[in-house]
């Protein structure tokens, strides 16, 4: 049940807030196996409308979804040298199946790419079996020590396109094309703005040759990697001798890419939007768009009340909106109108005996509190419409004030002691000139906790100077403290 | 590529030509991990067209969606005797994680109930949060010995219903409702008539009280146990606390069911249906419903007719059909012809320079060969018109010869001599009076290789003798040889 006095202000302890959240809008809970959770209905049906805002756009962009093994001999992983050395601290193992121990144990997927690679190199023989567009829809598996609900779990949901193509060029095209297709899901499906990047040497994908990432700013002012997308060379067609023959009838090693998003998404969601009061969801994402509380007072109120509000019910319905009448009748309507906010929902209808009288309705967006985003008397007849457009408003206001904040807590450092004064007393982004190493990298996060979350693209790139070496250099970085 | 040579004849070797017609078909192939396999696009888009018509009616009937962990403590499994029994010897185990061996060995899920009832006993607390109506799409493992590709894998996709309620009634409404769902899939998408009955003890799943099951008769006559749907009793409630306070405050456990339908249902299809040319698809689940084969030889011949192609698929897919123009240049007409049959698209339509002169095409359906199953010259106007049409017709007539089919190798038996010599010659369902043992089943099993598939719940129950026994019973039960 909603009470809002569960929730941790934000400010007072931002990660209880999020834990806080999670657990009144019943959206996962952890398992009894340490580090995994049970994704509760109202969570996972925002995990589907995810799913289904990320499928369309993988079709449309000519991919089709295939189903590979949970399972891995341990020598596939072990092909490709950088892969195995990333993975290996994160594995888990079936050792034992069907009461008998195994020949070679077993290694429940991390990823995919080394299964993927096996057959890839059977399904692709000459340049008409190429591009090979996949995408799969998947549980993985890793073994972290410190996990967070949707943000870092043992097991988690996913989708993981793989991909191999006759060039370079193809396959560099293929994964920007695919960062793209994920900048387009963020900022329009889930009302985030994010920076689309490249990631270091440091924070690349194992076994990549160019990791790209579009990188999210949270309620607190963190980072949060919301997708990442790859281009691996021939790294893995070479350990598993993915090749075609070309038109000249010569044997060329693919060029694969892979790119993945996952139930992190569901975090980044929470936390970019998410208020004191619990979550507040786009409407492209809500599972529940809008929700209608019938108000009475005497039991003759009820009838016509529940009329009108069955009548609303299924005229947004019947336009496709997703649409719900809170018909309990233990509990009262402003109990009720905490209860919807706290889950999100983006509009609330309230109708009662006076909106009966006067055949209107009480339109209420949860993105505007109080009276100024409340709408009375809006006319039955225009109840449909002006909930379309109230919609469409409410999923522009999300992302702008999700930009807003992003900009504000964006800061241009030009020395290493302003980077560690901003950082400490404002956190947010720091963008800055880089051209520093790997190590220079381990001394930063060390020093500041803050990693490099990416090198922008789309950044002009003025020369200035490395915030750390002072060295010259056109190339910028965004650091941030991140989940 | 297709070939049609490369699929084995049904009566030379049925079991070859379902694995040929996986083959050719691009349906599945083995993975290095032995029994289990990779999903290939055109089969997982069967899956994906499965999904969608029971998730469909999953959420009309009042079910969400949620996601458990891969991984339960064995401990858990062990709480329900039966239910430990009875999956034991097909368990696969993680022993390591993270490098390290784990203290408690993790069982990755062969079913979901136990798990789920650690959950839902937290969140069931009063009468007021029944029932709870939920499902998961996930994988599952079972260690099998013998596997073949989608009928019977160490892996395998499905859905599991989970549903918990106030009391026995209620638990069996469910349990036979969502029987009735999985009937109404079957018959109307999958074209496939079933018999619903319920399993014998030695049938029935470990831990139910009762099981339900949907039977469907292959092509060469043997049974597939298509969907099962249990009424668990309070066996599991008990096991781990499942209760709730009623309405006069008294605490009662809950009555479970639980239901599912796997990738198996794959194999229901391409068995139910094909023939030795291949796979004859519904167009309900069809991936392609239409395909358009354009046909010229002179180049210029070429442009007029994809033009035409081109037209046609808008004006399908503007009507949401599920069209594909095949546009290889490498292939001949009668080649493309071979290849989708083989693949079991519901229809073709031809357009060729004649065609374009006539503003019309040809539609052949492939569930009627050679030119009795041709219309010539329709129209370009009504193609769309005559194409809706046909796609419901084949849909009809998919289902009416599964239904004649079934029929024929459906026998009435009274003496167990005539019920061998009938299994032996003529194979099919052998429909008998029974009130034989759990003793008299594994005797005509060992005896005939038939084994009871189930007691039909929709046949008038005459009196009559035990096909076995003799004794006198009204009970009823199906017989086959079966996967």
């Amino acid at each position: 049940m909603a009470d809002n006095n569960k929730i941790t202000p934000q400010n007072e302890d931002y990660s209880r807030w999020y834990l806080d959240v999670i657990r009144e809008a019943e959206l996962a809970e952890d398992s009894p196996v340490r580090g995994s959770m049970v994704i509760r209905p109202y969570g996972y049906a925002l995990w589907e409308a995810i799913q289904s805002g990320l499928d369309r756009r993988f079709k449309a962009t000519g991919h089709v979804n295939a189903y590979f093994p949970l399972f891995i001999p341990k020598s596939f992983l072990q092909k490709e040298t950088e892969h195995i050395e990333g993975f290996s601290p994160e594995l888990a193992v079936v050792t034992i199946g069907g009461g008998n121990t195994l020949e070679e144990p077993l290694v429940v997927r991390p990823t995919s790419e080394t299964i993927i690679g096996h057959h890839y190199a059977k399904w692709i023989q000459s340049y008409r079996d190429l591009p090979l567009l996949i995408n799969q829809w998947a549980n993985v598996v890793r073994w972290e020590m410190r996990t967070r609900p949707f943000l870092r779990t043992m097991e988690f949901l996913w989708q993981e396109g793989h991909t191999a193509h006759a060039t370079e060029k193809e396959a560099r095209e293929e994964t920007l094309r695919m960062l793209d297709v994920y900048v387009d899901f963020a900022e329009n499906d889930a009302a985030i703005p994010v920076i689309k990047g490249v990631k270091s040497d440091r924070e690349k994908f194992a076994g990549a040759v160019d990791s790209y990432t579009i990188e999210g700013m949270m309620g607190n002012g963190w980072a949060l990697q919301m997708g990442t997308s790859h281009y691996l060379g021939t790294k893995f067609a070479q350990a598993f001798n993915v090749s075609f023959l070309d038109q000249n009838n010569v044997t060329q090693l693919c060029h694969t890419t892979s790119w993945g998003i996952s139930t992190r998404m569901v975090g980044a969601v929470i936390m970019a939007h998410g208020d004191d009061r619990g979550l507040r969801l786009p409407p492209a994402l809500a599972p529940i768009q809008v929700v209608i509380v019938p108000i009475w007072r005497k039991e003759a109120e009820r009838g016509p009340v529940l009329e009108i509000a069955d009548h609303v019910h299924a005229s947004l319905r019947d336009e496709g909106m997703r649409v719900k009448v809170d018909r309990r009748d233990d509990q009262t309507p402003g109990f009720k109108f905490n209860d919807w906010e706290m889950r999100g929902v983006p509009i609330r209808i309230e109708i009662g005996p006076k909106d009966v009288q006067q055949q209107s309705a009480v339109l209420a967006r949860r993105d505007r509190p109080g009276k100024e985003g409340k709408n009375f008397g809006v006319p039955l007849a225009g109840v449909a419409q002006e909930t379309r457009t109230l919609l469409h408003s409410i999923q522009e206001n999300l992302r702008h004030q999700a930009l807003q904040k992003r900009t504000d807590n964006t800061h241009r450092v030009t020395s290493y002691t302003a980077f560690q004064d901003v950082l400490r007393e404002q956190g947010g982004f720091l963008h800055v000139h880089w051209a520093g190493t790997t190590q220079d990298e381990e001394r930063i996060q060390k020093e500041t906790k803050a990693t490099l979350r990416c090198l922008p693209m789309e950044n002009a790139k003025e020369e200035g100077q490395c915030v750390l070496t002072g060295k010259r250099t056109n190339q910028t970085a965004i650091f941030a403290r991140a989940y």
